[in-house]
């Protein structure tokens, strides 16, 4: 085990969702790991060796091996550490439905959640409704794509929280403290019933408790994030 | 055969370098495919059906199930034929390596390209410099992780070509074609000595010269797309 500990690093940031992506992965597979904080205003040098490209946690480092960008970590883990749960299903056009979905939620939802943090009026209003357009589409595909052959199933993963379940969690499971900070209801529990359900039953993991930051840090540095763009000059 | 070519359907568009990877890939794996040629400016309701979150091609459609984004139609290609050649490695960090730089292809290397053919006088000179950056961030990070262990190796795939020397060769195979459309060098022989070897020895396999658009074709429809972008008024 000790062992195993050693061969395992985590380079992350308390408040990054990309690295708690990957700290759910490796806690809901029972991977034991080392993890490390990193400063990201005074990066370590282990940091920028291991990702000279982007300079960026996370980084998963095992047997002195780095990979970076979340989603890549999550299938290395999946495809490295074979065992159950798994985070992509096993056949081929399924796990294709679950890349498509994921660089939906990647490139699509996350760019406009990320958006209304920094906006305010009239602008905001209008990202506002694109994501609520977005998540629609997602909703819609999701139901069609994972849900519409098992009656009562929770998570796009089926019995147990998948790729797409954890990507959706890393960016509205604390949808609370970002409603909070930027002013503007990014989830509903009406209109996003599926998404809602989803999220909640995997905050309601013992896992989940362990790695989402506290509420009141994280209001605070989506608060001070906001305040900074709505400073700086436009471009 | 017959059976086989009925199941397998490609819904691509001449000059889509997105496409034009998928083919490369059925041809390169010897799966025969039947080649649906969309119009895009009048889009069949086949492919609007097939993909109707993003309505573009490249759309695999494999008994009757429709995969679309290249990349995802390439793992799926290569997860659901697994005879050689591979597009990606076997081993679970080599193969996180392979989508870390084909995601730095298509999400760094290749908006620098389409930009600089829409573009011109300062900021295409620009943008033109960038490219060559990420070129060099590209052809130094493939080097170590691809052809360090290797001496004389061509391919990021090893002795047949990969994922990553697909992306490159949609990109840069037809360069000549793309710098008589914009006027600018978008790969050098001398500065880009590792992207140049494999592009040119994609090319001179006969399944790319079945593949590749014609070039006056190419030049053609690169101009209009430059015309077009340089009449239009700035955002």
């Amino acid at each position: 085990m000790e062992e195993e500990v050693k061969g395992v690093k985590l380079y992350g940031m308390w408040a990054s969702i990309f690295a708690k992506r990957v700290e759910m992965a490796l806690k809901m597979k029972g991977i034991p790991y080392e993890y490390v904080e990193e400063d990201l205003v005074n990066k370590s040098e282990k940091l920028l060796n291991y990702n000279p490209v982007y300079k960026k946690v996370p980084v998963l480092v095992h047997h002195e091996k780095p990979i970076s960008e979340s989603l890549i970590i999550l299938e290395y883990i999946d495809e490295n550490w074979k065992h159950p749960p798994l985070l992509l299903p096993e056949v081929p056009f399924q796990r294709a439905k679950v890349r498509f979905w994921a660089n939906f939620v990647n490139q699509q939802v996350f760019p406009s959640v990320r958006a209304i943090h920094v906006l305010e009026g009239e602008e905001q209003e209008k990202v506002t409704q694109e994501l609520y357009e977005k998540l629609k589409v997602l909703e819609e595909g999701v139901e069609k794509d994972f849900f519409s052959s098992v009656a009562g199933t929770v998570f796009c993963g089926g019995a147990t929280a998948g790729l797409i379940d954890i990507l959706l969690w890393s960016i509205f499971g604390l949808h609370e403290a970002a409603e909070e900070a930027c002013g503007v209801k990014i989830i509903d529990p009406q209109s996003n019933r599926l998404l809602f359900k989803l999220v909640t039953s995997l905050n309601d993991l013992p896992v989940a408790k362990e790695v989402l930051p506290p509420h009141e840090g994280f209001v605070a540095i989506l608060k001070h994030i906001r305040a900074k763009a709505l400073q700086s000059p436009k471009a």
